[in-house]
């Protein structure tokens, strides 16, 4: 029978050295909606107001150490600041490592000192935005590092966690990885129905430009002849629907043999032990729902120490 | 090195017989901010509009076949009726499986008719409720299924994804375990802190009372020692943090020989191949955040089927 999805604890597929190697260059951009994501996820633990935290007394100062249990890519730092912040401003936090890098097992993330209530009732919302978007960070660039040197980009999709799309797509750009479009917003992806409904790819490219003059336009072809039509269109990309190795070498050649090349995106399937293969191909990106629809949390711990506090 | 937290497929722990066994009994009321959610989601993924959609006459209808390619537990039906009404009222959809039903490889879940630039625009926001929400009840009742026939509950944790607590809680019931606290403002958790802050379990388990005489009060221990003290206090429940099974039976002897026995909470590090274990010492709890924190999305896939269309 098949199996039942239990997401189990895997072995790695790749080395630190490797996963240092395919870091980004430069410093990522936080969401706009950063602060609303954090507020509703506090909103939604706190409700009526942290019961245990009315143990303490209001006055108790404490300090509390985040550490992690194992190899990670660090991602989620201004959602961790923004949650402490936005309990009691007086927490203040002391990073020890910048977002993006590399942590290890039982290495120190931050210490957070101040009033011990905001500290308590912090914790778990703050732990939960950075175990998830570590593991959405670690999983792009362990795609990353799998594929680097060919050329190949790695870009994520639109299989995302409701309400998380844009908190996501940012630790893909921590973690290594490009994002494809963010929405249905930001560019055209035309599909067989659209072909269909225009009566083929020439015209399915021009309504889109009619559309839209700035977005970017792909198409899915499922093709060769489809991908040669969608080089006529003058399309910007076309995304290679479940080819073959040999298929996709096949159109990377009448790619490049255009006058007017366009880019190539494989899809469908991509595993960790088949995305080099596929980047060999000469295609110009790989994309991976698994980056963020799939998420083995990172492995985090607080730990509070009161003999400090008053 | 350490494993970096790629979420890799899974061998099955389990048989589909077991998993359809473990099923809960009665129906599950979806959460009160369903809609919200799904507004949300629809939202992220819409922004100013769906460029694509727009190459489609507004006239045009459509029909869509959702099948799954794997063995699931089904959930997250009420999302996506949602997220097609809120889309287009003119959209029906024709549901072949019920919530909480075991799905196998190539069943059709549901089919959807109706105005296709509807079909279209919800499908990627509807099947990401579905592969998510789906995978959590799957976890969940693969859990429940490793400890029938002992009288031990599973239940999840507050180790959730930021903004889908109450979603994932429903997924959780549907699964067939049982919710632990839903925040921070519907139980009392003392921890070792709170202990201390008090002056001790007694002491704790009072001042937890006089803050709120209605929610459960439970108290994490770490040795038996504190667990008879907790007993005395009255708590309504101890967590039994990290014990070994050998101190978990003697922790279920003592509270079975106390006057008023409490519930016992196993918790901590619990994996497929120990809960049965764990669950045979005779605690009334095990709790797992892995149930909620990881998460390996149901494979679906949407078939739309234009010649229908007028």
């Amino acid at each position: 029978m098949n199996a039942p999805p239990i997401p189990p604890d895997s072995p790695a597929p790749i080395g630190e050295a490797e996963l240092a190697a395919a870091a980004p260059a430069g410093i990522q951009t936080p969401p706009p909606d950063l602060a609303e994501q954090v507020r509703r996820a506090l909103a939604e633990d706190l409700g009526s107001g942290d019961l245990t935290a009315a143990l303490i007394d209001a006055a108790t100062l404490g300090r509390a150490t985040v550490i992690s249990r194992e190899t990670a890519v660090l991602c989620g730092r201004p959602y961790v600041d923004r949650c402490f912040a936005m309990l009691d401003a007086a927490v203040t936090l002391d990073w020890k490592v910048n977002e993006g890098e590399i942590v290890r097992p039982d290495q120190i993330l931050f210490e957070a000192s101040g009033p011990a209530r905001a500290l308590l009732t912090g914790e778990r919302t703050a732990l939960n935005f950075l175990q998830l978007l570590s593991a959405t960070a670690t999983a792009a660039r362990t795609y990353a590092a799998l594929v680097r040197g060919t050329g190949c980009v790695v870009l994520d999709t639109r299989k995302t966690l409701p309400g998380l799309r844009t908190a996501q797509k940012y630790a893909v750009r921590v973690g290594g990885a490009r994002n494809h479009r963010i929405g249905l917003y930001d560019a055209i992806l035309i599909k067989e129905n659209h072909i269909v409904a225009a009566g083929g790819i020439g015209a399915a490219v021009a309504r889109a430009r009619a559309v839209d003059a700035g977005a970017p336009v792909e198409v899915e072809v499922e093709s060769l002849e489809e991908l040669r039509e969608a080089i006529s269109a003058g399309a910007d990309s076309a995304l290679l629907d479940d080819f073959t190795l040999d298929r996709m070498r096949e159109a990377v050649a009448i790619n490049r043999a255009a006058a007017r090349p366009l880019r190539l995106e494989a899809s469908g399937g991509v595993r960790p032990e088949s995305i080099r293969a596929i980047a060999e191909t000469g295609v110009d990106y790989v994309s991976v729902g698994a980056i963020t629809k799939n998420v083995r949390a990172v492995d985090l711990s607080m730990r509070f120490h009161w003999s400090d506090a008053t």
